[in-house]
């Protein structure tokens, strides 16, 4: 057997304390497949004496990350640290400079300075790898950029956000109120203290800006990507959805259209006979279309400690195997200068929720709203009576587009008898 | 730009007239993910006359593929003709042997030759590319033996067959018999004219070996394979399943046991509800269970000339840049020397469909050998009455083992009652 690869890991929190405990377990058949044997040579987190379930001795510890990349003993970096700039962005960057390949599950450093740091990789030749960035456990970023790289990808869609699906599965299982759901995610662990960087769509933006990337060989624009999230979610809306067909998912999706690509983050109707609408839970899924394979879809566990280290250690193997690909998958001067199409330009059915008092001629004057907007109707449903009070009318639109929505529900936000902001969701075919 | 990557390709039938034409349609594209263009340089095949749709003007034209392989303007061979022997091994062994990098599609030459040719690629530090070979569009090859590395494998499950699932689908969808269904399938060209490869299990079981494995990182073994294919299966099995909640298909199955690998390609029952159910028509579909990654579904397009072409092109892009694994995924040396466990081994529960003359007493007969071999039930159903003649009397057993069944339908087998060989198709949970 030849040399070891020695591997420096910066951030021992879940994902941290993962890669130790899979190395530890999966040692012997990791050598096997990475051609030597993967060591931890250096680690370095904040706190030293917290137990991770795996012994560190024979590790060197490092307060200082920087100092750990220095380690004249470390063949390669593992940045665990999370988060855009600071600590992170500094230990990958410090890496890149000292020619040390880079493996990382950091999102949100690629998808918003992916492209400098892409750059950086190119010109000082160092593999920079971030397979874990990405739905966890599921090698999405390899199929992409490999598996399906004779493609011309037409459109990719996902599931991304393992929090926000638990919450809208919960909520379609038990009829629960958002709030109530989010309260018990976060109970369980499956949501932070502070969930907005979930539950707001940033979390599943960031991960959809890399993917897009990737599909359609250009550089990373996160700020591109229109987001919105699962706040907005009533248990009504699960259950009208539910009455026409359809689940509500947050999805990521990019497409090339005549005018540029598209990239979105927002709640969806999909059919429930989907693909995507039967992954549940905590589970993430990948819809790509290419021109020549066709549909291929491609689910596992989104997050967790095992399958991100799952992750970061296929990263690890291809490095130590000498495996590696530009960031963006083709040579920053190979990229495509698509343009970005802005959110305006879509065009699709959509699901909209009004809140009305239950009087005579209000639907006439709703359906006026959207008739004067050129918006037509496929269905109308409004169930229940409540003379004087509030009753939920739904509506879903043949195709139409943002433009000609936006205007209808600015017309029907002014009639008397609307009593709240109207709840509109993007109904998707995918 | 670099040089051009030059290859040759063997065989333009189906599949390689799907290279070519892939390789003019987005040649821009795989030359900025290859890092340099990917040229045709030569090709050979039987007819060279024959329309491809594609011109082969410019392109050097062999009758002789071996002599191809010596040209020296060929980087690397792509073997696209099939078939374990003749022609395409000994084109594969050359190409290996002038140290030229091969692709190719050939299941049937890797599952049983795959040893030989791995050490022999391995010896001249040659790559040995096939992610072709299964599952067409989809890339279970990378996925396994890159995406995965890092974990144990418990279990893989998959749908290998497109031709097997059409047929099955399709008798579920419209109730007709499997002859008649195959019939149909060779007319619409998805079933050969000889279909016994495809529908006695031999493609499936073919592509599980390889799988297996890659899973369990051991060389190759097609003969350790238990092999049953779909003859067997009646409209009547297709309706008795769905009443009972489950769906039949053809899975290719591995696993580790206590007692080595089990591998077998059979028809099963599969829960209604399960992914692999929801797999119909042409498509098929892998499930990977890592100890770390937990499960990983990838589902697509199994044959025909794009997605194929689409797998080749992906290791043709692999090899230009230089990003390789050995053939099953780690050095002859460091693979696993776990033996096969035996058909004999396998325990599960069973579905058994046994065509009965309509008396008094032969339930308490069929029953009673049940019994005394030790198997317990879980439901049976007896629908229709025909006094004197056959019907159809279906059991579902608890977990049992296949000593226990084969005993017990030799016992059943022996009683007057009893009209015609009863059907037996294993349930899997999955």
């Amino acid at each position: 057997m030849t040399q070891p690869f020695s591997i420096a890991i910066a951030g021992l929190g879940t994902v941290g304390s993962g890669v130790l405990a899979l190395l530890a377990r999966n040692g012997d058949l990791i050598a096997a497949r990475a051609g030597r044997p993967v060591v931890i040579a250096a680690v370095s987190a904040r706190d030293r004496l917290r137990d991770r379930g795996v012994p560190l001795s024979g590790i060197r510890w490092y307060d200082d990350p920087e100092a750990m990349v220095a380690d004249p003993g470390v063949d390669a970096v593992v940045e665990l640290i999370g988060g855009a700039d600071g600590v992170a962005r500094q230990v990958v960057q410090a890496a890149i400079a000292a020619g040390k390949p880079v493996v990382t599950a950091n999102k949100a450093l690629l998808a918003l300075h992916g492209v400098e740091l892409a750059a950086w990789a190119e010109q000082r030749h160092v593999p920079l790898a971030f397979e874990a960035a990405v739905a966890g456990g599921i090698p999405v970023i390899k199929l992409l950029r490999e598996g399906l790289a004779g493609n011309r990808i037409e459109r990719i869609a996902g599931i991304l956000n393992g929090t926000c699906n638990f919450i809208l599965t919960t909520m379609r299982e038990g009829g629960g109120a958002f709030a109530d759901v989010l309260a018990e995610a976060q109970r369980l662990g499956y949501a932070e203290a502070d969930p907005s960087f979930d539950i707001d769509g940033i979390d599943a933006a960031h991960k959809l800006a890399i993917l897009a990337a990737l599909a359609f060989g250009r550089p990373v624009s996160f700020e591109s990507v229109h987001v919105e999230g699962i706040r907005c979610i009533s248990p009504l809306d699960v259950a009208f959805a539910a009455e026409f067909g359809f689940r509500i998912k947050l999805l990521g999706l990019a497409q090339q259209t005549e005018r540029g690509i598209a990239a979105r983050v927002h709640p969806c109707l999909v059919p429930e006979g989907s693909s995507l609408a039967g992954v549940e839970g905590v589970f993430n899924a990948v819809v790509a279309e290419g021109d020549f394979v066709g549909r291929v879809m491609i689910e596992g566990r989104g997050a967790g400690a095992g399958p991100t280290a799952s992750a970061v250690v296929a990263d690890v193997i291809d490095v130590a195997r000498g495996r590696t690909t530009p960031v963006w998958g083709a040579a920053s001067g190979a990229l495509s200068d698509a343009p970005s199409a802005p959110m305006s330009d879509h065009a699709g059915c959509y699901y909209l929720r009004i809140m009305v008092t239950d009087r005579p001629g209000v639907i006439a004057d709703v359906t006026a709203a959207l008739r004067d907007e050129g918006v037509s109707l496929e269905s109308m449903l409004q169930r229940g009576r409540a003379p004087g009070e509030a009753v939920p009318v739904v509506l879903v639109t043949h195709e139409t587009n943002e433009t000609h929505m936006g205007a209808a529900l600015a017309r029907i936000a002014l009639l008397d008898a609307v009593q709240e902001a109207p709840t509109l969701i993007r109904i998707e075919q995918i």
